[in-house]
């Protein structure tokens, strides 16, 4: 099953750089899950900060994976959004949140 | 639906963190493949060399996705296989290198 996929090696070794870097994981899923603009996004991801978010909104945007939109209202409204490649990331979202729930430890503090 | 899993950030944070670390992804990749042996793991991954293969193992080990297993044989014979947890990363796995053979750009030396 998955020998047949080892020429595309560089590829998935790319795309696993996109999202596993820090934070990016985090903010797709904000994406997923509706969130659109730069406050709403940080906000649902606890201790990152607006300097790192922009730096990774920036890098996503320059792989195609989010687009930014500028409305030039007053004062002037910057939303964001999954494009088709950043929607087909949706199913490795939910494996990688499924695998987690179910595999990684569960704080002290957390019922399980 | 991702809405719902928001409760388990920390999660899956730590989970990205775990298969997003640098080669990581691919050496998963080859034991979902079957390779078992160091060298035969080492062999489908071009470019890793065998200080960071070594450690990355040991991290894997220590996260409990993989065991060793030390044959007592002249020579010594070491092997690796993924765990009940490792496995479970395959919808994982599988779900990312679908989304690379697709999004993610070709070479231009290579066939589309």
């Amino acid at each position: 099953m998955m020998e047949q996929l080892s020429p595309y090696c560089a590829q998935y070794t790319e795309a696993l750089e996109i999202i596993g870097r820090r934070w990016t994981g985090a903010i797709l899923r904000a994406l997923l899950a509706g969130r659109t603009r730069f406050n709403e996004i940080s906000s649902t991801v606890p201790g990152l900060s607006d300097r790192l978010l922009s730096e990774r909104l920036k890098e996503l945007e320059g792989e195609g994976v989010i687009d930014r939109t500028v409305t030039p209202s007053t004062p002037v409204r910057i939303e964001y959004s999954l494009t088709e490649k950043g929607e087909a990331l949706a199913p490795v979202i939910e494996a990688i949140a499924t695998w987690a729930v179910r595999w990684v430890g569960q704080r002290a503090d957390q019922p399980a």
